[in-house]
């Protein structure tokens, strides 16, 4: 655990933040590696998509929590821009769209998707604990807590060319929800960043930001553990989505139905 | 999943409740079975304690979630022992308390299991999971997942007989805690299994009431699965105890230094 014994320079505190995505961010966890070097089997990846699914369906939810903290409009405004871009504009459009096209094309019907009674319990409690925090800490470390985003880009970039190379059911447009989020994050990302540069001056308020960003992390990095222990290692859960069962078509679409 | 077509008598309710337990408790865990089974290395019964003592120091926290729920005075009365329980009567006693001996006899300092700085991130999100579902769901969900208790003295029965046989730096005194708790479970268990039989007469109340032992049965079986992806699998995540650090001192009383 990173412990401070001065306040850091706005410079110091970014430099510290990056060195927690270099350490804890969930592209160095094994299941993403295995994913993108084209080793999982077809059932591995459906359980991502599936699992992933409550995560990116849970993101407005939790900005919308963050927005409840927000006094400011302007502020408000920016924010927004995040349940913009995963609920969209218009009916057909955003990230939560965008997702479910993915799990259309790994063969789930839409209904069991949202209705996420196949996901691992780990996903949940972990996607939860993202809700709570954002609700129950201060509004500075909901704000620290989304900074994962300065590492997504690399993960997205690895993800995406690696599933396009070894996956032959993966294509650019299976894959859509990854190219609109490298220029989201970024520009969310930046002004979070910003934000938090500034207003976390003293040592206490700097040492919580850190400690948000770890917490972030630690969701992130124990969704892809529940993944290998079910689905890689084969410790399956009572009650969740098993490709076995999937073969005989249980949350997967019937032949001849529509996405 | 469970669907019920039509509402059940009391009986049948109870017996849905035990078929719950009977496919999802975590006596049939594949660390459970290892645990009591003498399988485990040193640093994995050293991780079980203390990952598990936070889920122990929580319970009191739970169950005053549920008691400020609680409109009836005689059912506070009621719910008010389990906290006592835990907390005991006075300094020195309660099951928080005998959980730390066990802690204590693993070579564990006190202060190292208190600051829970090194539990699993997903031990953490299962036990804080439990906590916000005792303090958003109605009050018969709140109770109706403390039935986990209806299955826990036939696992501390198999815990203790087979820690007892296979591991020598564990005696009966370590092992205090499970003494007091399978007649503290059966009173709470009838007394929770009453209410439940008794206010849950409709479909919904029913599915209500096994949905939230199933959630609960959840909370117990991640907690396992964090236990062996870490500690048997050796796939630790970012900043937790660590057996070979461990070895350094880490977390672990020195020699010589007193309980």
């Amino acid at each position: 655990m990173t412990i401070l014994e001065k306040p850091l320079s706005p410079a110091g505190l970014e430099a510290a933040l990056r060195a927690i995505g270099a350490t804890r961010y969930h592209n160095l966890h094994r299941f993403h590696q295995r994913l993108h070097a084209g080793k999982c089997r077809l059932g591995e990846v459906q359980a991502w998509a599936l699992n992933r699914y409550y995560y990116q369906s849970m993101i407005p939810i939790k900005d919308a929590t963050v927005l409840t903290r927000m006094e400011d409009a302007a502020m408000r405004r920016e924010w927004r821009k995040r349940i913009e871009d995963h609920d969209g504009l218009a009916e057909g459009d955003g990230g939560i769209e965008r997702w479910l096209q993915l799990t259309d094309s790994l063969g789930f019907s839409r209904d069991y998707v949202r209705s996420t009674v196949g996901i691992l319990p780990g996903t949940r409690f972990a996607v939860e604990a993202y809700v709570h925090f954002c609700g129950e800490r201060s509004l500075l470390e909901a704000i620290a807590s989304s900074l994962t985003e300065l590492f997504s880009p690399q993960i997205i970039s690895e993800r995406v060319s690696g599933m396009l190379a070894h996956y032959d059911y993966v294509s650019k447009q299976t894959l859509a929800y990854f190219s609109a989020r490298p220029v989201q994050a970024k520009r969310d990302s930046d002004f979070a960043l910003e934000y938090v540069c500034t207003h976390a001056n003293t040592i206490e308020d700097q040492q919580k930001v850190l400690n948000a960003l770890k917490f972030k992390c630690d969701v992130l990095w124990v969704q892809l553990d529940a993944l290998w222990s079910a689905y890689v290692d084969g410790a399956l859960s009572p009650g969740v989505w098993n490709p076995a069962e999937a073969q005989a078509g249980i949350g997967l679409m019937q032949h001849g139905q529509a996405a």
